[in-house]
């Protein structure tokens, strides 16, 4: 690579684990609970086909044509309606999916060699989207309901080394499902206010709660020192790449300065499709059968770890929403070296490791419970549980 | 501001001054000669709501799905098939819109205080895509062709300081509407090889070309030192945010990764009505109708300006495809001083000065010939000499 010179953040560009691995799970007859996709049977497919038709028949000039980088008014109206704080429209930027915000944030934020704070583990793809800036990300040591307030100051940093913002994902987290209470929210809200360190509160899965919903978010309380990321990847469909976020008017200006250089704007096709759909509250019918599905399989794969993993030392939490569980797999059986051996019984899931900003716990997993069936639930786990059994008596015979 | 820590990158994160004059046109009755906007007449409207619904009936799950972040199959098949070499489909990454390319060759190639070289005039959406990775835009002394082989030359930097790459737009270029010869080509591709220089070679106009195709791709002539960006924007519609790049081996997976954390992927639902709509060879048919109607338009503005500027020390040049004209006013005249006193008489064009890496030409405007019909143009550039003529009477009486 002698003719091209690459910038030094390029070294860290590297495939990311979780891609790699759904390409193994391409192989035929494999069980995936690796992938994060959304189950296809919620999508409302007919719905898009309508709006699509109503909208070329309108206003297809105008659906097709160059637009603001602030995006559609009455999506931006719509999506300002349904937040649960007081939300100008003018606030909100839509966004190619909300993993786009996450790479607008990193450019309006991070200098080379600043600290962001994140959760232990995170979003992979959050650590992604901020290598660019080559950030330095710091892990805050988390609980089961997510960074501890304790640890939260301590890693706060102060003057220059102050970090620039805390990024956090408080409902049904991805990797772990966990959710924030209200008095971490409480009290991490404060703290953040006090310290003078920024919340980028993202909220992909928040909607999908099972038995009630979650408590309101961080940004809620403190709407001037938040940055919201939202999606309707979970509750419409992922392929149309729609996100948005919301910012205070004081950071807002660098944002969209940032969305505009990045990609113009988002496409006003998919804007005015969503907006379409949206009318006449379809999400409010629409998103209860999702929770409903995700709940069904979520029971299927508790019950499922249940039954199979008896006898073992496996430990799980029980989501109260969203797409993911987290497991603890037997000490000395590590789940990256354990990835193959489910492989060749046919089921795949995301090793704990690759979400981690530091070294992470090499005996979690990550596995998700919308895209397979209960039956394939069932067939996975039992699946996964005669893997760890056999690295288990492999681990025990390798002891003196 | 104190709460926000912002990166360095954000002081240079200032609404562009197109958007803000974009935003002045928008005064009803204004004929605007300043935005970038195809002709809506040209979008092909029905098409799309056929491969819509094609899509949503046949393919509707895989369409409104998480996907690869290289983009769809059939879709980079159908770009690598219609490019004038030979490229593998496995070159191709999908972007959303040709405008995220160059952020991710920003992102892959250039650091912070990195040379990169540019045209004189050059399109400003690169120089705000560049501007996040802080590099050096260096302009390359230009002429009625482009970059000059001399200036390159010298402008090339050796050692740590040798440019990462140059950004070029051969055909059509926004935003002076001049088009690069075959032997300028052959000659600035052969100097880029032999300095070590990469070619960003830009290309959403070149199959807007109203007499004669211009010549081959840069890229064509060393596909292993280039990369090429493409667009759907102006030969189907630019709502839809589809684009392409093509690297080389080298640097595609760095590229890859990029994209991937700048937004996952391109939305799949745009790409596969892209896809369908493109079968049959419909840009065979298509692309004709749009060259037809803009050469109408270019040849409407030449004239207009024939016969308004009459008598006034202007001149223009004549483009042999796309959608710009580039104009320099008379002795004493400043283009962004005169743009109030345009819309005043209810025309709007972009000063020159916006579009320069460095200190611009004032004298300079760009006009676009292809959102106003025929009639307008005919009132705009009268409305337009007219002011100049105002401008001009009083430099006039401001001598001594």
């Amino acid at each position: 690579m002698t003719f091209w010179t690459l910038a030094a953040r390029a070294a860290a560009m590297n495939p990311s684990v979780i891609r790699e691995i759904l390409k193994v799970t391409e192989k035929p007859g494999i069980i995936s609970l690796a992938g994060g996709l959304p189950s296809p049977q919620t999508f409302p497919v007919t719905d898009f086909a309508a709006a699509c038709a109503q909208v070329l028949e309108h206003d297809g000039p105008g659906a097709l044509q160059y637009a603001a980088s602030e995006g559609y008014g009455p999506l931006r109206e719509a999506v300002a309606a349904q937040l649960p704080w007081a939300v100008d429209p003018a606030q909100v930027l839509i966004t190619t999916g909300s993993q786009q915000g996450l790479d607008l944030v990193a450019k309006v934020l991070l200098d080379a060699g600043s600290r962001v704070l994140v959760e232990t583990p995170t979003y992979l793809g959050a650590l992604q989207a901020f290598s660019p800036m080559q950030p330095r990300a710091v892990g805050v040591a988390s609980d089961e309901e997510g960074p501890r307030v304790d640890d939260f100051v301590a890693q706060a940093g102060s003057g220059a080394e102050r970090a620039r913002c805390m990024y956090l994902l408080p409902n049904f987290q991805n990797p772990t499902g966990r959710t924030m209470g209200e008095a971490r929210r409480a009290a991490l809200s404060a703290k953040a206010a006090e310290l003078g360190i920024p919340i980028i509160e993202d909220n992909p899965y928040g909607d999908l709660w099972f038995d009630q919903p979650p408590p309101a978010p961080l940004t809620a309380r403190n709407p001037e020192c938040c940055i919201y990321l939202g999606s309707f990847s979970k509750v419409l469909a992922p392929g149309l790449r729609l996100g948005y976020l919301v910012a205070p008017k004081v950071v807002y200006p660098k944002l969209l300065q940032a969305k505009q250089a990045a990609d113009l704007h988002t496409p006003s096709f998919n804007q005015r499709v969503v907006a379409e759909v949206l009318k006449g509250g379809f999400l409010d019918r629409h998103v209860p059968t999702i929770r409903a599905l995700y709940r069904r399989q979520r029971d299927a794969m508790l019950a499922a770890l249940e039954r199979e993993m008896a006898g073992l030392d496996v430990t799980w939490n029980r989501p109260a929403g969203g797409m993911f569980l987290w497991l603890r797999l037997p000490a000395g059986i590590d789940a990256t070296r354990l990835l193959p051996h489910a492989v060749e019984r046919n089921v795949a899931f995301v090793p704990g490791a690759a979400f981690y900003a530091g070294t992470g716990d090499a005996r979690t997993l990550r596995l998700s419970f919308v895209t397979a069936t209960p039956a394939q639930i069932d067939a996975g786990i039992a699946a996964l549980a005669a893997a760890i059994r056999k690295q288990a008596v492999a681990c025990l015979n390798m002891e003196p």
